[in-house]
């Protein structure tokens, strides 16, 4: 019997064969990878003997089937001969092809002195490549928009869909290339069951198949865009489609966003191509209203400009009601409309698509064909099954869901963050928050710190075509971050947030008003109504009453209420919600300050604060009671 | 009991579900897409009741637990909800987000004149777009080179690639996009299985996956040329990388091939770059010899240039030794490698990659992430595992044998086609052969006419960089050709050129010489030695015995052999091989011209010629007796 710790491990002509029964792939693909590696590096030269089934299999601890069976595949394709009655080898044909060692290979990649012209044109290449953030998905907090998450990847969905792909009708469909055209199933099944939701319709020869926005936007800037160019983004504004417009020689115009997206006035007159993202702005996430889409198409209209409409997270929007794309408003083939399958399947699938007025799609075709002949084939067709089976309307059913409950537990961890100033309003759809801090506040550092300690936020000054700008924003997305991590994210960033402030926020020591214990405390808070403003600008009302019992309602409609209890221990006032903060007890340092009311925490470091309305009974003639601070 | 002809068919609500049995999506998928489909386009309004699993498997005449299926899944995808004891509708919240018809559409594409700018820039695009040929799949006879045949795609061994590659932790890996990065896997897949094949050593970080060949070239195009470039290119030779290199402004080199692919001259001294095919050259697809290699790499040294050694059809090679690739023997980092999987797994995967020095790679990666970030993961991760399953060789093993015969098939129905001077020399390896024709032959003509006729074969005018050159050769490959239709497919063709040279061939009628019958053409052929020049080139030696015997061996050592039976019936002389001309009896008329003898088939057409050599015997001291025409 062989020891446990022996058990998956073989040794082989030398070689050691490790089997990993954590591996996804079955023992009999690893068997046969392993042996496949061994006979093209060498280690199981030609004509060498394999050990039998059965002594494999007993060394590895494995079923003999299991190795039988790799044997038998590799002898199908031709990597072992079985002989008569003298057992398995390694077929000398199988590499009889390859260059042998003798052919003068040169150790690539030596130190050598390129050619003049590869070191010179080095000079001349695009200025900023990678707009790349560190590879977020090895933090543990990382708070960065429109990053995947693969536990949302339809991983039964697509695996059905592909599977389905890979039929025989379907394989001679897609398998030979077609130069430059798109699977006309995914087209039909884009125009039936995705382009309705915007209100577009669209004929197939409307409809360019890409891989993703960043290349449609490539595209479309190789196409509409040169020196002659002028260019309206966004301000603040997608950097990469800035990016692909500068390198055009195009002059970009930046123009100013608003609560509404982006604001339409007579600058917009002297661009030649206007970049917006109405959907979901980039990067604040504001929603452009129909009113507000409505004046753009005119002035787009009267300025005769072009559009260029990119429905960033169009599938992951949960506003409660849908607007129309400005494509499915556009009379005059003036829109080119940009959308992307990244949200919704994955960015690692690559597949996203351009509308636009057949004449320019036909010359986006050309264009591709030049770059890249078409995206591949087999993702198509298996994307276009994907719709087909309907998993789209259901993926995007379960998406809104889950993203509506992320961006909750967002608000609500930063609703916690009391006593440091931070705002998210206008609170907007989107998967991301646009969090704005004091204005004397350093986010650049603060980003630093926090990637240092596991959370990524993201710094805005790159969506900023004007240098001078706020510094005081940051942007915090969920799309990667499932619900539990969200908090404990946020409380790890407040920390450092508190460590940064720090001797610049009130200490209880040295606050003004009056610090209330005891029974004055107690005679303070019974009745007393607070009133604050929450970190998406949301009112809050909470009213103490005599009995111990909390109330509160938030909301400009009052859309959310919650009762708790609340009571006095000695000079700390602690109250506990029912839903609020958690549901979780905390104790505060009370102080009260003419009409403002100040809650410290066990640091003695301000924490909350907010307007108090002392019951009417609680008569302040004269100073509450004060304390001086134990030593 | 439903009648057989309205089987599969069930009408829901005025709209009609057909399933078809014969298609490859198994019933329940269909039934799901159909009802998915009524849903979408509201022929199955929301809250619709649907019929019951029972009668609409009775009128689909299929089994319940079908219906019963179909209808689960589209509950749990949320597309029908189930009242209790009330049955199965069609759920109003899933469409729900969708824009109502309400929204303004405007019907896309509507003759409007697009903005000046459309307009405008569209004079200024890439000038040869598509270079494509027509839908070749759709003829009988598509004798064009590199096209994919659907057959030859390894399509058990993708699918199973393909069913690893969604494991869980796979999609973990690739599903959430990389930037900028490859799959790691592949790298090293691509490192050990391939590049080894090629002699070539390279690290990681000296790849980089491309969307295949027209994307490796666009690339390297990108980065290596501008209008202050000299490009040699091979004349003839690939007209993609001529076009991608004209756009950028370089000045075309065209350099002169011969029967060893390139010619190394100090011509090349002038070019900053130098593009290349050794492997098969294109078009010719004649092979780069080792000494030629060795000048080529001794060449760019001295005149440093830098090499783009595009490896076509690498994997289709089936020379008896494989030679090195110029990479292979690149000591100073000159020479950007390309390849590409499109012939060998299929072109609609779209993959393909560049080796190069890593600073080269590194900048070709940036340029990529501009263009479109990174060739799909999921593809990347299946041909990886794909690879490592070892199927990779194997099916190189197959490809080689199976486009070996198709090039053999093809190669002796050209031999067929005597009588019309046409020559495949030198033959060369590779699955195409360059054929060349009478120098006034028009070979535009004919191909026009062959496509009429369902046989496409590739002029190859596109190839040549100046436009005065050969008019009268022409391409046919065997790739997408299953042997079957080889032979078909040449004869109809050939059957073309006849009608063409109509007139200008030579007839029995005014043929000098005499013609014979009966027995003097018995004399005559007892003993005679016929001395032929095939179609590659090789010559071939008959020799018709007395006794009805005959031998023939072709070759320059006699690589071929065969025997077979002649015998003369009245007026003709009939001849039948054991093996060659596909063993089949064919009928002639003779006449013998001098030291020529020359063959007429039944419309008395010349069919074949050759030098002949009479049995001693045979004393031709006055001409052999001649007959004149019946009329």
């Amino acid at each position: 019997m062989v020891p446990v710790t022996l058990s998956y491990l073989a040794v082989v002509q030398g070689a050691i064969i490790y089997i990993d029964p954590e591996n996804p792939m079955n023992l009999q693909h690893q068997i046969r990878q392993k042996l496949v590696d061994g006979i093209i590096n060498g280690a199981f030269p030609p004509g060498m003997k394999l050990p039998s089934s059965r002594k494999l299999s007993q060394q590895l601890d494995v079923a003999r089937n299991t190795v039988v069976a790799a044997y038998q595949q590799l002898i199908a394709d031709g990597y072992l001969v079985s002989r008569q009655r003298s057992g398995i080898f390694v077929n000398e044909k199988m590499l009889e092809s390859r260059v042998g060692a003798a052919s003068k290979a040169s150790v690539a990649g030596r130190a050598v002195a390129a050619p003049w012209i590869l070191q010179d044109y080095a000079k001349r290449l695009p200025g900023e490549g990678s707009d790349q953030l560190p590879n977020w998905s090895r933090y543990p907090f990382p708070f960065i928009d429109g990053k995947f998450d693969s536990t949302l990847f339809p991983l039964a969905e697509w695996r059905e869909a592909s599977r389905l792909s890979l039929s025989v009708a379907d394989v001679v469909e897609w398998s030979m290339g077609s130069g430059d055209a798109d699977d006309p199933m995914l087209l039909n099944e884009i125009r039936t069951k995705i382009l309705t939701r915007r209100g577009i319709q669209a004929r197939p020869d409307q409809i360019l198949i890409t891989m993703g926005t960043q290349n449609s936007l490539f595209l479309i800037s190789q196409l509409v865009a040169d020196d002659r160019t002028t260019a309206a983004i966004e301000e603040p504004g997608n950097f990469v489609m800035r990016n692909l417009l500068r390198r055009r020689g195009a002059a970009i115009l930046p123009q100013a966003t608003d609560d509404s997206g982006l604001v339409v006035s007579e600058s917009l007159a002297d661009a030649d191509i206007v970049y917006v993202t109405p959907s979901h702005q980039v990067p604040t996430a504001v929603t452009m209203p129909l009113e507000r889409r409505q004046a753009l198409m005119e002035a787009a209209h009267t300025g005769n400009f072009v559009i260029i409409e990119d429905d960033y997270e169009c599938e992951t929007s949960y506003t409660d009601y849908p607007l129309p794309a400005l494509r499915s408003m556009d009379n005059d083939g003036r829109v080119i409309y940009v959308a992307s399958f990244s949200n919704v399947l994955a960015p690692g699938v690559r597949l996203g698509f351009i509308v636009a007025n057949s004449a320019f799609i036909e010359r986006a075709r050309r264009l591709r064909h030049n770059i890249l002949d078409h995206p591949p084939l087999n993702n198509q067709r298996t994307a276009a099954i994907f719709l087909s089976l309907g998993h789209y309307d259901a993926l995007m059913l379960r998406l809104g869901r889950v993203l509506r409950e992320r961006r909750t537990a967002l608000r609500r961890a930063l609703n916690n963050v009391r006593g440091i100033p931070m705002e998210i309003s206008p609170e907007v759809g989107g998967t991301t928050y646009w969090v704005r801090t004091p204005d004397d506040f350093d986010v650049g550092n603060l980003s630093v710190e926090a990637e240092r300690h596991g959370v990524l936020i993201e710094p805005v000054s790159r969506y900023y075509a004007n240098k001078e700008h706020a510094e005081n924003c940051f942007r915090m997305g969920v799309t990667s971050l499932v619900v539990d991590k969200i908090r404990p994210g946020v409380e790890r960033l407040v920390e450092l947030i508190r460590e940064i402030v720090k001797g610049h926020v009130e200490h209880l020591s040295t606050s003004s008003g009056n610090w209330l214990t005891g029974g004055a405390l107690t005679d303070a808070m019974s009745g007393a109504t607070l009133l604050y403003r929450e970190v998406n600008g949301w009112p809050c009302t909470i009213v103490y009453h005599p009995d111990g019992l909390m109330t509160g309602q938030r909301g400009f409609a009052n859309e959310d209420h919650d009762s708790g209890r609340w009571r006095v221990d000695g000079d700390r006032f602690l109250r506990r919600w029912d839903r609020w903060v958690y549901g979780e007890e905390k104790a505060y340092f009370i102080v009260i300050d003419g009409d403002k009311i100040k809650f410290f925490n066990d640091d003695r470091q301000i924490v909350d604060s907010a307007f108090v309305r002392l019951a009417d009974r609680t008569v302040v003639t004269e100073p509450l009671q004060a304390r001086k601070l134990d030593p």
